[in-house]
C-alpha cells in the first residue's frame, strides 16, 4: 500500500532541508512507514493520492497517561472533594467493572482519541485484556498496564492477583498487533505499595525488558507524606529502590524539588504533564518550564476522563500553552514552538517507540491532518502558534496510525460508531442494576 | 414564523415546574420570542418542527468583551512580551486598518462566534461602522463601541476624533436591526484617559442612555500605577468620576481589592472574566469565587483573537471551570452548575438586554443546541458538567439569534463562508503591501 500526500504544509522544523517556509510538501507512506518527504513531486504509482489542500500534516499525538475505560464515569460525581469522589462514587462504580464494560469503555475512549488525532496511549487500569482487544481491533497503539497496589512484602505472582494479571498480560499481549500493543509494568504510586513490592516489580520489568508506569507526586499531600514515611521524596524513593532503572513514565510530577528534577533527568524518567486533570482535581500546576530547561523528556497525558473530562492531547497542549504564562505572569514562559514535539515525539519515546512521533523518512507513519481552512484557523501566520492557540479538536481531518487511516473527514474506518454508541449507552443505563 | 423544538433536554434549572429530570421538553419560538416551554406537546401548526433528538437546548452564549476585527492578527507576533508585541507588531498593523479590513475582520469573528454558539458580543475597536454593518448583515447582536483614548482635559466632539466617531456611531446605529445593535460609550482604560475626559464621556452616556465599556485592572502594573497616579485603585478612580453611574461592563478585573469588589457590587458593574487572554498575556487569574460570592453579575469574554486566539465562550467557561480549582487547590472552588448563567444570562444583562439569555416564555429566542450523542459527551450524567468539562465547540449543532437560525448542522444561513474565506485571505496576503 502506497499513499501520496500532496500539497501538505509542515511544521517549520519538519520541512525538508532547503525548503522555503511557503513551500508545500509531498509525503509518501509505504505500508506502515514514511518513505519520502520533499518539496519535489516524485515519479511513482500510488494506491491513493490525498490532496492536503495546504492543510497541516504533522505527527499524530501521543497520550502518555490515561485510564481509558473511565469514559464510563465521565461526569459521574463531579465537583466533590477527592476523597468523597473516590470513596462514594468511583470506587463503588469500579467494583462493578467487568470485561465487557471495560471493553466498551476503552472503545469509547479509543474512538474519542482517534477523532482527536491521538494514535497511542499509555494506560493503567483493570481488565486490561479487554482494553488490549479494543486497541488491537481499532488499529491503534497502546502501552497498557495493570496497576499494582500491594502492601505485601512477599509479593509473588501467586500471592497477588494484580501482579498475576500483569504477568498474564505480558505473556499474552506484549508485542501483539505487530508491536502496536505493549505491556508495561505499573506501580500505582509510592503510597500504595511497599518497598519489597516496588523492588520485585522493577526486577520483573528488568528481566522482561518492560517499561514502567506510575503516579508520582501528584499532590502536595502525597509528596509530604512520603517524606514523613521514608525521609525522602517520591522520586528519591523510587530511585532508591531501583524502579527508575526501568524506562519509566511518571504521571503528574506536580510537586517536585530541584533534586527530584535532577533524579528524573539522570534516570531518563518521562514526566507526564496532565494540566487539565491537575487543575480540575485541585492538585496544582507542574513546573513545566523548569523541567524543559533541565532537558527532561516531558510529554502530555489526559489522565482518565473522570478527572478531565476529554481525551484530547491538543487540549492539554493548548492548556499548557497558556497556563504557565498566566501562573508565572510571563507571556514568554512557554513558546508555541516548543509544544508539538512534547505532544508527539516525546510521547513516543516514553513508550519505547523510537521509530515513532517523527515526520521523516524511516519513521512509522503516525500522521494527522489539521484543517487550516477552518474559520478559527484563518489567518495562520505560524503553524506552531495555530496549533497552540487557535486550532480545535474538530479541525483534525485525518488520523493515520502505522500507515493505516483510522479516521477521515468525520468517518471511522475501524470502529462501528453507531454500534459503540448503542452498547456504551446500554452499559451506562444498566450500570447499577 | 413558528418553530417547534421537540425532544429537547434542558439544563435542570430551566426545566418547567413539575418536570422530572429525565423528561424532554417542547419549546416553541414565535418570530423572535420563546412562546412555550413545557413537557407536554401543544396542539398548533408550525412552519418547522426541529427534532432535538434528546440533545441539549439552552440559551446561546454572550461574549461580553471582544475586539472582533483582531481576527486579522490571529497568531501574528506571538510569545513576545506585551510591550514589544504591541509596539512592534499590533500597533503598526492597526495603522493599516481601514473600513474594508475591519469589515472582513469582524465578519470572520462573527462567523467563528456563530459557529461556537455565541449570538452577541460587546466590542471595542476602530472603524466600528464596518463592524456594525457586518453584525447587521449576519443577523447577530452586538454592543459596539469606539474606545476613547484622550489626555485632552477639554475633550469635545470637535476636538477628539475618537469621541466624534462614538457620537456618529450612536446617531447612526444605536438600536439598529430592531435593537440587535447597540452602541456603548467606551473609555479605553484609566491609564489612557484623564479625569475630565472620563467625566465628559460618562456625562454624554448618561444623557443618551448608553452603556459603558472599559478595561479595568487587567495587570498588576496598571493597578499599582493607578494608585501612584491617583491615590486610588482603577475601580475607585472610575467610581469617583461618575463613570460607574453608567451601566458598565469592565473587562478583566484581574487585580481588585475587597474594596473594589464592594464598589463593583454597589455600582452594578459587570466584571468580564477573560481567563484565556489573562493567562496567555501573563496577566494572572481573576478572583472569580470572591466575585460570585459578593453577588456580582460576572460574565465571560474572549478578548480579541490576538490574545486568545479563539472566540469561544464555551472555551472560556471550560477554562474557568478548571482554572480556579487548580490555582486555589480546591476541587470545589467553582461548581459546574454555576457556569451556564454566567456565560448566557449575565452577558445579556451586561448588554442591557433584559429579555435575553433566558430559556423561558417571553424571552428573545437566543438558543443553541449541543450534540449529546457526540462521542466526547457519552455518558452525560449531568448536563451542566457535560457543558463545563466534556463538550467542545464542534458540538454546537444549531445557533439561533432572535428566532432566526444562523447556523445549523455545519451550514451558515446568513454568511457566504467561501466568499468570506477568500476575502479574508486576500486581505491578509496583501496586508503590508
Amino acid at each position: 500500500m502506497k499513499i501520496l500526500f500532496k500539497n501538505a504544509r509542515l511544521l517549520p522544523e519538519m520541512m525538508p532541508e532547503g525548503a522555503r517556509p511557503e513551500d508545500t510538501a509531498f509525503v509518501v507512506v509505504t505500508d506502515d512507514k514514511i518513505t519520502y518527504v520533499g518539496v519535489n513531486e516524485i515519479e511513482d504509482t500510488f494506491d491513493r493520492v490525498i490532496d492536503c489542500k495546504e492543510n497541516l500534516l504533522m505527527p499524530a499525538f501521543y497520550n502518555a497517561h490515561c485510564h481509558a475505560s473511565m469514559t464510563l464515569f465521565r461526569g459521574y460525581g463531579e465537583d466533590l472533594p477527592l476523597r468523597r469522589w473516590l470513596d462514594e462514587k468511583i470506587l463503588p462504580a469500579e467494583e462493578r467493572l467487568n470485561f465487557r464494560r471495560v471493553y466498551y469503555g476503552a472503545k469509547l475512549a479509543i474512538a474519542e482519541m482517534i477523532r482527536n488525532g491521538v494514535v497511542s496511549f499509555s494506560d493503567m487500569y483493570f481488565f486490561q485484556d479487554a482494553t488490549a482487544e479494543a486497541v488491537l481491533e481499532a488499529g491503534m497503539k497502546a502501552n497498557i498496564s495493570r496497576s499494582i497496589v500491594s502492601f505485601d512484602p512477599n509479593i509473588t505472582k501467586d500471592a497477588d492477583e494484580r501482579f498475576a494479571e500483569s504477568v498474564r498480560l505480558v505473556e499474552q499481549y506484549h508485542g501483539a498487533g505487530e508491536g502496536r500493543l505493549k505491556v508495561d509494568m505499573s506501580l500505582h504510586a509510592e503510597y500504595s505499595n511497599v518497598d519489597a513490592c516496588c523492588r520485585y516489580v522493577a526486577e520483573y520489568a528488568k528481566e522482561h525488558g518492560l517499561g514502567m508506569q506510575l503516579h508520582l507526586s501528584e499532590t502536595q499531600a502525597e509528596h509530604e507524606q512520603c517524606i514523613e514515611r521514608h525521609g525522602m521524596t517520591p522520586a528519591a524513593y523510587f530511585a532508591s529502590l531501583g524502579v527508575f532503572d526501568i524506562p519509566t513514565t511518571a504521571a503528574h510530577c506536580v510537586y517536585v524539588t530541584d533534586e527530584d528534577i535532577a533524579i528524573l533527568k539522570e534516570k531518563g524518567v518521562t514526566p507526564v504533564h496532565n494540566p487539565v486533570s491537575n487543575l480540575k482535581l485541585g492538585s496544582g500546576v507542574m513546573r513545566l518550564r523548569d523541567m524543559l530547561d533541565a532537558g527532561l523528556n516531558v510529554t502530555f497525558g489526559t489522565d482518565g476522563v473522570a478527572s478531565n473530562n476529554q481525551l484530547s492531547i491538543l487540549r492539554e497542549l493548548q492548556t499548557a500553552a497558556i497556563l504557565h504564562k498566566g501562573v508565572h505572569r510571563d507571556p514568554e514562559n512557554i513558546r508555541a514552538g516548543e509544544l508539538p514535539v512534547i505532544a508527539t515525539r516525546n510521547g513516543a519515546i516514553a513508550q519505547g517507540r523510537e521509530d515513532c512521533g517523527l515526520l521523516e523518512v524511516g519513521a512509522k507513519a503516525d500522521l494527522i491532518m489539521i484543517d487550516l481552512a477552518a474559520i478559527n484557523n484563518i489567518p495562520s501566520y505560524d503553524l506552531a502558534t495555530t496549533l497552540a492557540y487557535s486550532a480545535n479538536t474538530s479541525n483534525v481531518l485525518l488520523t493515520m496510525c502505522d500507515g493505516r487511516i483510522l479516521f477521515e473527514n468525520g468517518e471511522y474506518t475501524s470502529i462501528d460508531i453507531e454500534c459503540l454508541r448503542f452498547e456504551a449507552r446500554q452499559i451506562i443505563r444498566h450500570y447499577f442494576d
